[in-house]
């Protein structure tokens, strides 16, 4: 798993860099958020993902890439005054505290079409229709059924005196889940998978999405009180419910599951 | 013409519905903004270029909506106080204005990724390698050298002393021209056109998208002072001598380039 978090790493180095003194400044401001560390949890889904299905690693990278820079976009936006307003991220400046609220949504706007533009030029190895429908199923996870689509309902939801457990279970399944279900998606297309095998990495990624929402959620109550300890225990207990459902969906696979099993725990211990 | 801005208006009007509740806000401001009028000169470049080599114009109308769909996004975080702070667009209130900045970010966002999933998913009768340059273009016209990296220099001239001739070129060719070109090109891609036809429709789109620029300017300079008539002269002779660079770029191809041709008077024209 760490190899593959090196590999990441040099990929995300290596797919931007500014070939004229014009782009310097949006590309810094780009490289500043995609280089800002992080567990690349998405990369290593389709990574993992394609290997399952005996798919090659290097037919995947763009992909990989592409989902890194599609997630470092919303977190870049998100963070905007007119979103979340946060000024650190992982201990350090938010994009928009260095390079200017206008500079940090123009270089969200930019990471986001290179991620496609960066799988239609760099997928090599497979044929082309199955990068046509990587890109397809990149582009629905950010839309209004996906990242953006669950972002708008949770601001709308914000402060709502009754927001019921469906609204919730919608956000999360878009805001978190939509691109964590196109990593392992990405990753068995590309490696040929069957439309049934498909199917069973839909479910895998929703239930880790979700888990990894309500570990998010007992991060919040123990550290806003630790009298909610019980509440904690019973989200720990879901959370470990959804992840043992996401690992049976795999089931089919044995051994050659090995890698996205491991990612479904390594997803809901990650915060601790 | 018309039948194609007609047309056009259709395709748009179908490309984006809300199918859940969940998604009813997201949609409705990215609609508001996508239907809002406009010529819709980047659909209508794509057709006329797909047509001019013997393409279906089924085949190009994911790519034309896309096309729009992008243009748009750009307008809607053009328009954001971040940047250019405009209240009202065509005599209407822009997106942030009735959406808010948050919803207006998000549904530039989604337009922008829906425009790449559209095309992905929609694109019928064509070879998937050319799909997937298409999308590659797409993703190049609003990068680090497109719309955003122009935006970037664009926001950072302002109030400078001395910006040089050079620079402000630079500024157009990928603020207004980058698009343009991709209109043109995806149209040519679509249809089989070959590298030599596709490198003179770069040349075509990047002289009228300069000649669009000037003829901006002019507006600007007939605007502000009816004294500065003689600047506005000379400014008119540049964007007539581009607009017939560019027209000289599709001499090969005969009577086949006249809608192109016509486009590029109209380009020049639209302001006045």
């Amino acid at each position: 798993m760490e190899e593959k978090r090196v590999l990441t790493e040099q990929l995300l180095d290596a797919s931007l860099k500014s070939t004229v003194p014009q782009t310097d400044l949006i590309i810094e401001s780009m490289r500043y958020s995609l280089l800002a560390g992080g567990k690349r949890v998405r990369p290593m889904l389709c990574f993992a993902a394609t290997e399952m299905f005996g798919g090659s690693l290097d037919a995947a990278k763009p992909a990989a890439v592409a989902l890194e820079m599609i997630h470092t976009m919303s977190l870049i936006h998100d963070d905007l005054p007119a979103m979340d307003n946060d000024d650190l991220r992982r201990g350090k400046p938010t994009n928009h505290v260095l390079y200017g609220d206008d500079v940090a949504i123009l270089a969200g706007d930019a990471m986001l079409s290179e991620s496609f533009a960066h799988v239609a030029r760099e997928t090599r190895g497979v044929p082309a229709e199955r990068v046509v429908r990587v890109l397809g199923i990149l582009g629905d996870s950010v839309g209004a059924l996906g990242l953006a689509g669950g972002q708008v309902l949770d601001l709308k939801s914000e402060g709502q005196p009754n927001v019921g457990m469906d609204t919730l279970q919608w956000i999360h399944t878009y805001k978190t889940a939509a691109l964590l279900k196109a990593a392992v998606c990405c990753g068995a297309v590309l490696a040929g998978a069957s439309e049934e095998d498909i199917a069973r990495c839909e479910t895998y990624a929703l239930k880790i999405g979700l888990a990894f929402q309500v570990a998010d959620d007992i991060l919040d109550v123990e550290s806003s009180s630790a009298e909610l300890g019980k509440t904690a225990g019973k989200d720990e207990a879901i959370a470990r419910e959804l992840v043992d459902d996401a690992k049976a969906a795999l089931a089919p696979y044995g051994e050659r599951a090995a890698p996205l099993l491991g990612l479904a725990d390594y997803i809901i211990a990650r915060k601790s």
